[in-house]
């Protein structure tokens, strides 16, 4: 449950795949377009496959923008887009403000071979973590007083780990705070299609047709890894609507361009309009009635999440089960439900969290036989843990206060451990599915 | 023919792919595979895959060394495997040394993002271009009193745009070099499948069996973009004799993976030894015969090339057709081949080539018929050129001395504006094949 992916929709893939032969260059139907594909390194990408992407991130906007393909950049994955919006617009010791709770990986993605500083943004649970006008404007004057120069802010909207959108009104606050300070805005878009409930999502795309700014410092993340849920195709974009930007990314398509056969492959898969439709209509259904199916299920156990509406994934509550409210605690208790309950879930410190006792647990890359095997252990735990102190969970929720978890051992040293296994560094997931707790068996 | 590709064995390819349509996860006999396969996300690559390209190293070396799997790591394309190893190697402000001539790019690939620094170490034609233990010393000795800390040597084997492969005596030299220095060594080895007449290629992999050497000092570069001629499939790999590069590489792999499908369709072609061994047989054997027609047609007309044995061009020695013996006389003869004989080929100096007039023409991206047309096109220049002076071609070469060229205009600036170009900064070739001369039309 440690993994953000997105299986509930293959089948309607699959069908596609078989009733669509020639849209791969290695059938017997495909194979006459093989040599060109194969021989295809323009850093531009396949028109038809810029052409695809551009409609399709459209579509997923629910068709209130539209894309230019030209403004479309290819790198490997989100991860390797990531890196290149950060090259582009950065130099050693700059730095970027960061929303937080946020996507460990970032602190690996964009500062590692960049040389750029990281500064966290604070935002709480006491106003559901949004990202406020004061906190951007404390964490940008910190920095100055340090002497680092800010070159932007960088949001992911849906955001990960939260499960929610940015709402219209902070991002216009955003728009004005970077157009007033002449910096960067790098928009995280990857779980665009990932909305299963309202309010609706609003791209940057959309704000910025309202909010008068300079678009030049206007930048979208985009990738196929979550939305379709193709992590292995390495499909990642840069949608930038600065001219330059685009220019000398373009270049830097070079150290990670997206395989032509895979391409081609999708050029085809995301130009079948029906079929889009049909996936993004299922994919959001499906996404809705699992979380529906989990929270509730959390619930009935007394454990409550963030109301969220888009991701993969739930930002869950455990602060009443900590010892004390530090992240020794939480590091505690993280290791209890790794080793103990026997499920991977990425405990909000790695989030850069400042309140200990939050968890990110996802719940679309498993069937439904294994989220109910998932939800029975968590069951298991916690009637256990409530026995102990004999206050009925369904009846009173003071089990939280009493029940504080006093496990031994553990630290956080132990998460930042097995985040440096290289199975780990895996893009948009602190573990990886071969990793930890595989409930599935 | 100005772009390193090999296109003279595609009906291999094509015909594999029809027999083998499971091969492909997108098709209805592979489509099982597809959901395991697009969400494989582990930096290790395939095991099958890893497992596939091993053995393929070992086999286009011929049989004499082995590569293990676990040494293997991926990237994207020969550009990410040589930026990635820079990366792990060297902090910005360090330097490699590069025998010249070098391919042009890795000034963009290797210094751009990680802000190494490249050394040439001269290279001239009075040896043959051989890399020499006082020329490696002196560019060492340069750095130091210019308080700069080299890291290694990269070469190039076979040597791009040489064509040729570096002799055993040359490469213990090498070995012995970097070994006192302790210093690393990185071997480029993407044309490793090109060589199509003796002397055979050897690989740094035989060598440092036979030399001792601290072998955390060995690195090797291999792609699949030249011996497959798939550029456009992104397969770039780094295979490093020292645990840490290794460890740290496979980390840098989440900014340019190979696609989990491409990964897949090449894991069953590759793993298929017949047709490797009919390939890699048939390949050396159409490249050997168009090397033969190529060389042959232009000695009828008086051009020498370098005696090459290896890669898909040759480097072709003009300097009798320049009008003095500077870089701004080649430019003004590259100008007249690209505007008025309509072929694209490179200038020396885009190599770093330190004597002015020679040129690097590629002869495998082409069919026989276009292949053909470009020789008439290079006939009807030098016969038109010779009939100005009187002297003919056949019966003297003196008109080689007489007939310098008069063409005014040019300047070294068009040319490195023309690499300026996205669709010109492609891997591998300073121009891209949508540009300029295309003799097919």
């Amino acid at each position: 449950m440690g993994l953000a992916e997105n299986q509930l929709s293959f089948d309607l893939v699959e069908e596609w795949i078989t009733k669509h032969p020639s849209a791969s260059i290695c059938t017997s139907e495909g194979v006459q377009m093989f040599r060109d594909i194969a021989i295809f390194q323009d850093y531009h990408g396949l028109t038809e496959f810029r052409n695809a992407v551009a409609r399709f991130m459209g579509k997923v906007r629910g068709g209130r923008v539209s894309f230019d393909p030209a403004r479309i950049v290819l790198a490997g994955g989100a991860t390797g887009a990531s890196e290149l919006i950060t090259f582009c617009l950065a130099d050693p010791g700059d730095a970027f403000l960061v929303p937080t709770p946020y996507y460990p990986a970032f602190d690996r993605d964009l500062k590692w071979r960049t040389g750029i500083q990281l500064i966290p943004v604070i935002c709480e649970s006491s106003n559901n973590f949004k990202i406020t006008k004061e906190a951007l404007e404390e964490a940008f004057q910190n920095a100055q007083k340090s002497s680092i120069k800010v070159k932007g802010v960088i949001i992911a909207n849906p955001s990960n780990p939260l499960g929610t959108t940015v709402e219209r009104e902070t991002q216009i606050t955003l728009v004005n705070f970077i157009n007033e300070k002449q910096i960067h805005l790098v928009c995280d878009e990857i779980y665009s299609a990932t909305i299963f409930s309202r309010p609706n999502f609003i791209s940057i795309a959309e704000i910025i047709e309202e909010v008068e700014c300079n678009r030049d410092l206007i930048h979208i993340i985009y990738s196929l890894s979550k939305d379709m849920g193709f992590p292995g195709f390495r499909v990642g974009i840069v949608y930038s609507y600065n001219d330059a930007v685009v220019n000398c990314g373009r270049k830097m398509s070079s150290f990670g361009l997206v395989s032509s056969q895979t391409q081609h492959f999708l050029a085809s898969m995301l130009s079948d309009d029906e079929f889009v439709d049909d996936f993004l209509k299922t994919s959001s259904m499906r996404l809705a009635k699992r979380h529906q199916t989990f929270t509730s299920g959390l619930e009935e156990v007394g454990i409550k999440c963030l109301n969220s509406n888009a991701g993969l994934f739930c930002w869950m509550d455990l602060r009443a089960l900590l010892k004390e409210p530090t992240f020794e605690a939480e590091m505690v208790l993280w290791r209890l439900i790794i080793h103990k309950v026997k499920l991977n879930v990425s405990p909000g410190f790695s989030f850069h969290c400042v309140e200990p006792g939050w968890f990110r647990v996802c719940f679309a890359n498993m069937d439904d036989a294994t989220l109910e095997i998932a939800l029975k252990r968590i069951r298991i735990f916690i009637q256990a843990t409530v026995k102990k102190s004999d206050v009925p969970a369904k009846k009173s929720k003071q089990w939280q206060k009493n029940l504080r978890l006093s496990f031994s051992g553990g630290s956080r040293c132990e998460y930042e451990e097995s985040l440096k296994s290289p199975s780990v560094m895996s893009p948009h997931s602190p573990m990886s599915p071969a990793q930890l707790v595989q409930t599935r068996t």
